[in-house]
């Protein structure tokens, strides 16, 4: 018998801290050693020329899931999961989104019903959490965070998704007691509101006055909201989707200051701008995402954001919807900017996008790529080190890396379910030959080899303080900090 | 028939500026020279070894006013303006304030009926909105204004006061068109609420849980919130009573980038810490205000404020409530902390203390002692040149002060209606010996001479913008600074 | 006998705080009554429409001085004092400029000697203290203060001018001890020789390298490191001429911190930038100052300054030279930007310019350009309340203004003795119609009514801390503040 | 024949990313693989229950150096090795120190005659440079980095060793040009001397006034100095021994501006007080090093800089003087603070303190311990990945960890060569149990197994910037940064 199922030969093995040339070699599905002349294999594959790196982990991805309007994403569990592999994402965490009025446990056994005969990669859930119950905070979250559920999502805007600021306080403080991470959407949504309404009832509704009534404001406001509630709570806090300088910053000064904050950007914020709404006719119902692309100049200060340890995750924020009556014009032909669905696709080409423009430009190491598009976010969201490393006892889950391989971004090159890419014709150098999920080859050029539900779920385990209950009964003291008191 | 009514001879003038000795011919209520040898007079004051300073303009108190859960406060207008003036001031600018339901016209109404017979010093009414409805914002609030009621305040917190922050844009708007000033409470309702909830949930009861309750971040959030949306709207914005480091921070901020945004502070956050809600018994129900006073560290930044532009406003915010069944316990003899009535007197004091403590210690120059008491209030709620300086054309409204004057604070030495003083035992350098209000002497040593309802409204002129049309109605272009466009 | 000896009738007063409507009745040459109804006068000056303000204080210009090469200003006392009378300016402070090697007293002597016979207005000297040696240190330097020389000049730059850190630490010692003023030129200067050096080497002499040699980063270090050790030792620090963007910042910061430490900017960084330096030929030269001229983003940092209480002082900075071989070019015809003779001539429309720049477009307040053309340097120098302000017993140093006063700035219509303007071609609206002197007019229209030699000497009064012995000689404990110890 | 020389079964193997149990193969001094079932081995040695860490690189050491007063450290490389190797740190890079007049060539070539025959542990050399002359900028120095000496140390302070800001800027340029690295020891000289003269002027002459002499100010003042011209030339720039809140908050500025700017602070920062300078006698001179200890609230912010990316290195500062006349007491048994032997030992303890005051306390992870104390080192001076990680290809230098052996440190517990320890008594969990140095045993448990001279010299390969003959030759441009253009 081999020593090893398979060994990847040759390849430069890059970390998020480290990068040497050395052989893989995978037993049952793991990483069962890095080395050289490491012995025999059912399998020899030659890596020699690429970079060997942990598949990329997607921690923001809308899949097969209803937005607050009810409208179902374009992609499903497989052809999401597939777009995903193509472009060396090996694992990803869609969402478990209740709606108001729903169960959590509904929601959740709903998401494992469409997730599991379809995923070809590796998942976990985050949850969103819309309507914190008392059913749902007193019973059915921390049970779901016990069983494994350890990241949720809350907004901060959109009527039907919102909690207000003590919805929030109860949602960051069962976080902290169980050993959660929440995450947020920043944007402030009386601001957004109040804007539209002008807006509208001035006849404003082309797409591009969707950027408009996303005022940057609304989102630094909420941001650093969201931040003060956190401090007040002593819980972390992820803030997802960042797009502007202010609120970058403002994440910035609170990670100075030592508090587990954290950050996240996407594609569309380093590469669109709101110019990109403003096309012709409905065109620029194609870029509309919230928060919306911004300008030159706040692309520029999420770049140092990625460089300078604001962002720890660089997230794809997947929303696919065509660009068709099923999707973006489902309200109609010519919708207002309200009624455009919203969000953009971007699975596949996250990675190749962040490795051409950043590594090869040298705005980033490789080890930086690696950290912010894989190994953070496994980190942050419990997945670490199964995943998210190139290390021994990881899951075989890498992507074998073409660093010289050029392609022209076009929406037929991708595999996902949507009918355009707002990426439509950029050029980018590296891009995967080939991607492993624990061992299995799951796409070899431009080939798939994945079977459909062969990918896993992924449960958690949650990280409590360690002496919550102690926190929870101590006595009042004027003098002290409340945060570290209360709870 | 003589030059003039009356000379204050041989003092030493002061204003927000200068410092000069001259005597002080008023004529028909008004300053009608400045100089030496200035002619005949039908009475001559000797003020030699006194300063000649404008007379306080304290512009946030409460007056025979009903608190949100309709309270009426100890002072009506008779015995809060003899005590304004016993203190040195000679304006003051209560509040007229709205209930959800309330027709600001039936409010202001009430406000005149209750002022008019009584107040012994001039006076205007800020408006308290709490009900910002259609009638009220389409109708009442613009004419309101334009008849020269042209500030109001808001609150964030206080559920039967707070609007959201949609009605805060409508109101700044509002504000940014016509030529008002907006003052804000700053502090975020539900974090205050939900630290309550769960104190009293555990039987934390007691006043010091009031301080706790207002945790520094409820703070600091809401100020820099408010801030967000002035700068929104690119409208003035004032923060009232402003007592944390944060806050006092972000205003100065704002205002080192070139922000309309101003502060306010109280005496209480320079001489009470939350320790003083600490006392036997009910006893630190005296010093509950919100927000409360803090601690060592919190005076010393509000000092530093007082210094460095931050605040250019140091009022009483003068909420009288005796320690008794008709104030501060008239929820019962030992009430939770929620259920103390709010507020501290100051009105009197105000100007000795912040003298003493701050002029007498080097803190602040005399100059800057009299921008912060009365020049600067009255240029910023429309009250300049009438009143807020000594200068030609000026009301007579003067403080004939002491500065060499020891006394030590207790409360029968002063003319409000409550019963205790939360400063009780301070000794304090600097007095006035006499206070003229338009000329008449209105008090002397420990004389009154006011008549009843001898003080007049001052109503004010509204300052829009140059072209608020034009900025109603301007094409909104993505590039463009939406707060300069929109409005 | 007349009452007063001149009113000024029917003006606008403004100080740096108020703007009333009085005559001015002036004896003795002192503002004796301002009021309406004054009485009878011995002339009587119609100032309806007209603005009545203190007259300009030019706190920072180099008149009949020898440069560090020894190159004579081309203004004398008397050319300089018209010029500045002319354009509202009636208190000047030139320097009274010290060369290695020279005795302080001495230099003192030939300034009196200089300007005594020739200035047409009142004068200050600040010293210029190149060569603190144990004799300037230990004798002179202490007895001039003393004498009420309360104000001195040290450069970090210029090799025959600069002192080193200890140095600035042992003149920032004794200007504390005796109460007197700093004045600071903060530029690094082994920066800005260290990049000349390569530009030469390199053969890139032309003008516009002048600007490119003062880098911005030399003033924001020099700044900084100024305010450290003002700072370390507890005195007060004036930096002159600002024009970076990062050096505002940090006196701003400084300021916000509560130290004091001022800031002086002048109408070169607000009117004209590097691009100016780049024209044809020599013509650059016109524009060689240092700090040089900046950008346009630097221009608004500045003006934002001038509003945010970054800057107190507004000065000209003239430093006059001819272009031609008197000055600009006095080492040959086409010189590298090393040898340019170094200065703008400013003393004139430094007031006209902020006028029409500042009030006219809203960006200051009158009281604002008040207070920065004239009070405050009157009170930052020790010449308050006799200069700098319109009040009872000041001096009758006025500039009666017409605000609606169109010219268009060109060479032959000012005074000083230099060959051009840096303005030349460039609109503003106000000027002064008339100028007084201790009473008397100096300027009225086109007319100058000046005496040579008219202006007198201002002595000053030094303001030491109440214990400097105690200071001095408290023993030192290591837990301690050092600046509050040693000195 | 085996496959390994030897194998390290069942450890947990930790890098600055990762944390996982693996065996690790190691064959001809280097890690072979990394794995479980490796294969057979010459050794098999049993980790379990150990961490199995990449040996620590001291990357700021002083061993058998002259000081500026060419006073002789009391470690040579022999004990200094060996003491580094039993507390774990498998590779150093002690200082080739060149005095004035001296050669660098000479310098670097006693260091290989020092350290070559002794040294138990790899090593490389910083150069320190004192003397920039033409012929050392001009030949020596660009030569010796090519030849592999790629770092080097600047003083900002010391009569005998610091150089001028222009000095700096033609060290910043060489390195920027030749890719290598810039250390600076950065404090204004100006400053301490100036206080230690008055200091001692007044008697003051105890160790304590060294702490005071070296006031905060000095430090903070010359960091942002030395920031600022990296900055001008965008050269990188590593501050080492980082002692004042302030100096780190100017070092993290920089690095959120995405500056190149690093850090480093050492364990007399963390653990240590400027109050320990201050014991009987003479006893705190064990405690003077440069800058000194500082208070608590300092040590609080140190910590913070180590979590929020301020600090990318943890060294020692090791400058081992005995408190005999050979070392602390060279100029007399009761010297000044001036003439005291300046640094302390830390050698040996470096390792062992942060893990259990960092580790252990939950302060920072294993892995930022790696990163801190190991891998980031050997990345910024290029040792990396030969050194400071575990990873096929990289040198077998590792340090088995016991992280639950509790000592208490004494002096007599280390090997250095000096007579007593600043940390003596302190109780720390977490040494090494065995330590490995390129596959060797040099340590195990007690015993020493090294032979002097078996450590290697590691030379370098220096990283310049892609075309610097572009950027040397570039045309100025005005407008264009001047950092980029004329280098």
């Amino acid at each position: 018998m081999a020593d090893y199922d398979l060994i990847l030969e040759g390849g430069t093995v890059a970390t998020a801290s480290d990068t040497f040339d050395a052989d893989v070699g995978i037993r049952g599905g793991r990483i069962a050693a890095l080395g050289t002349k490491l012995g025999s294999a059912a399998r020899t594959i030659d890596a020699r020329g690429m970079l060997v790196l942990p598949g990329g982990v997607d921690a923001h991805c809308h899949i097969e899931q209803e937005s607050s309007t009810l409208l179902m994403t374009a992609d499903d569990y497989y052809s999401g999961s597939v777009s995903a592999a193509f472009g060396g994402t090996t694992t990803f965490v869609p969402f478990a989104a209740q709606h108001k009025g729903q169960s959590l446990r509904d929601v959740v056994r709903v998401a494992h019903e469409r997730a599991g005969p379809k995923s070809v990669i590796d998942y976990a859930f985050h949850l969103i959490v819309s309507d914190p119950s008392e059913q749902v905070m007193g019973q059915e979250l921390p049970a779901l965070i016990m069983d494994g559920y350890t990241s949720f999502k809350v907004y901060m805007t959109y009527e039907k998704l919102k909690i207000d600021d003590a919805q929030m306080l109860d949602v960051l403080t069962l976080a902290r007691e169980y050993g959660a991470m929440t995450m947020v959407h920043a944007e402030n949504n009386d601001v957004i509101n109040w804007i539209s309404e002008r807006l509208l009832s001035r006849g404003y509704t082309a797409p591009k006055y969707h950027a408009i009534s996303h005022n940057p404001i609304a989102e630094s406001e909420a941001s650093r909201r969201a931040i003060d509630l956190a401090r007040l709570i002593d819980a972390p806090l992820l803030i997802v989707h960042v797009s502007t300088p202010e609120a970058a910053a403002s994440i910035l000064e609170a990670r100075n200051r030592g508090l587990k904050v954290y950050g996240e950007t996407c594609p569309q914020y380093l590469f669109l701008t709101a110019d990109d709404l403003d096309k012709e006719g409905m065109e620029g119902a194609k870029f509309c995402c919230s928060p919306p692309p911004r300008d030159k100049a706040a692309q520029e200060a999420i770049w140092l954001g990625l460089k300078n340890g604001t962002f720890q995750v660089f997230s794809s924020d997947h929303a696919p919807y065509r660009f068709d009556e099923t999707g973006k014009l489902n309200a109609g032909p010519n919708p207002t900017f309200k009624k455009i669905a919203n969000g953009v696709p971007g699975l596949e080409v996250r990675l190749p996008l962040l490795f051409s423009e950043g590594v090869g430009t040298g705005r980033l190491t490789l080890n930086e790529f690696v950290a912010l598009t894989s190994t953070n976010a496994a980190k942050l969201y419990g997945l670490h080190p199964r995943k998210g490393t190139i290390a021994v006892g990881a899951d075989a889950d890498i992507a074998v890396w073409d660093p010289t391989w050029k392609r022209t971004i076009t929406h037929s090159l991708l595999h996902d379910n949507v009918d355009y890419t707002p990426y439509e014709g950029r050029e980018v150098t590296g891009w995967p030959r080939l991607v492993l999920s624990r061992g299995r080859v799951l796409v070899e050029g431009e080939t798939l080899h994945a079977e459909r539900g062969s990918g896993k779920f992924l449960d958690r385990v949650p990280v409590p303080p360690k002496d919550p209950a102690a926190t929870l009964n101590t006595p009042l003291d004027p003098a002290a900090n409340f945060g570290a008191r209360l709870l």
